[in-house]
């Protein structure tokens, strides 16, 4: 079976664990926990699962040892869309094609909404007892650093005082590490950490496939922004172009920005081919994220 | 020693963890961390650093176990305060004299600050290499469920929810147990999983220390707040009635809610009895929880 077929089968593995460890909305504060489930049942292609599963698949590791890093960064993913949407921050009122979750609610249910889902990610790791302690330890470590302020927040926060200002790409390559990268990287490396006895020299390999792959997703995206339809990314299209953001089809131009976006592919790609035919799936996922929305 | 000397002892033994572990303001990028570390360095007393020091004196945990517990819980504590303090929820200017995160800096940069403080609390919990791995885990899931939308976040909803309603009594004593009670327990709680010998009537009889001492903070905060003046408590006297928001004092008046304070400090004081002079900083520490700032 190939990994196009089984993505419905992982889709649906995170999907349940995600509601499984989410409280209910019938749960108190009830409204808090209905938003919550909102920021997270948002449509999403899950992406970042699919990776901890695609990459579990290429190292060995144990199926069910993927479901809690799986629904963690999935969770930590969430939290920053919430956040990111805020009138503070993009100011946006559509993700998806849907209201966001202060649009939905309010904003001080949105910003609480989101400050919940962090725990949770935590707690997850914590606790998924089939996984040893060691292991679920450096599962947190991992998740924490590449949430946080050298990670994908730090990345974000680097993104809005770029506004208005023009950043050099390597400077852009920088930030897009950081605020899309990060997770990218700890979606690959998880799946990493739950194979111990994962040759030093794949697990390197599997690190500079993941720094390629979360850079030029990054650039995708953009590039949707740029060409996309609203229908099609679910957001007013060239909202980022209105707020002066620095981004690689700004600084570079549309082609070029195409052209690195195929040289990371490439790059990645090749740090695969040690693996043979087991990274089949992430070289399906790599490609996905490449050429998705074309 | 009395606990009240050795205060300023572990008052410094926090300090130096939180300094220790917060990235510094010369480390890109940059504006987040100088936010990160305004929010943490905001002269603060650290009580619930001083709690996890207390109870650990209390069961006998090593002492340079509590130093990451300690930071820990005072990162989620100072995280939620910024965000309590945005437009969106509380709208304060001021705290402790001094402006408030976002007016310091501006509202993105108070919300990133506060995001990327939750990380590096489960972080330096899952990086305390003296500690068991599977005690570390269980502080990681006491601290995020603590935290999180069952916790002091969920509190902080009901709170938001309440504003403009009359909640009873007994309402008004759930949400603080949530919004401040969660993280008093895990400050006296992580103590008892760093002594995984404590008997376990011990460990309940902390667990209804805790619970009784978070509950009258929250009332004494309130009490402050409509007595207290500016210059004690650093933000305007009464602000919360001003919101209308429902609050003991305003539920039951003033002098109920000293007798309810009193009440719950003597049952909590009550549960300590089983541990003789151990006990005697966290005795100090309840009552200067209850009896501070009068």
């Amino acid at each position: 079976m190939s990994f196009e077929q089984r993505i419905d089968e992982y889709t649906e593995r995170v999907q349940r664990k995600l509601d499984a460890s989410l409280p209910s909305e019938s749960e108190s504060p009830e409204l808090l926990h209905e938003a919550m489930r909102y920021a997270v049942f948002n449509g999403g292609k899950r992406i970042r699962p699919l990776l901890v599963y695609a990459a579990g698949e290429c190292v060995g590791a144990p199926l069910d040892h993927l479901d809690a890093p799986a629904a963690a960064i999935e969770y930590i993913h969430a939290f920053s869309l919430v956040h990111d949407d805020l009138p503070a921050m993009d100011d946006d009122d559509l993700r998806r094609g849907k209201p966001t979750v202060h649009r939905q609610f309010d904003e001080a249910t949105a910003i609480l909404a989101a400050d919940a889902l962090q725990p949770l990610a935590f707690a997850l790791l914590a606790d998924a007892s089939a996984v040893d302690a060691e292991i679920r330890c450096a599962l947190v470590r991992l998740l924490a650093e590449s949430a946080g302020s050298i990670g994908m927040t730090g990345g974000q926060a680097i993104d809005l005082d770029a506004e208005g200002r023009s950043l050099g790409p390597e400077q852009i390559e920088h930030m897009y590490a950081l605020k899309t990268g990060a997770l990218i990287y700890a979606s690959v490396m998880s799946a990493c950490l739950l194979a111990p006895d994962l040759a030093a020299d794949r697990a390197a390999a599997l690190d500079a496939f993941a720094r390629s792959i979360g850079v030029a997703f990054q650039i995708k995206d953009d590039l949707l922004d740029v060409e996309g339809e609203t229908e099609i990314i679910g957001k007013p299209a060239g909202s980022d172009e209105a707020l002066a953001k620095s981004t690689y089809p700004a600084a570079l131009g549309i082609e070029a920005s195409r052209a690195r976006c195929d040289e990371l592919l490439a790059a990645g790609l090749a740090r695969l081919d040690v693996f043979g035919e087991s990274a089949d799936s992430l070289r399906w996922l790599a490609r996905y994220i490449v050429e998705r929305g074309k």
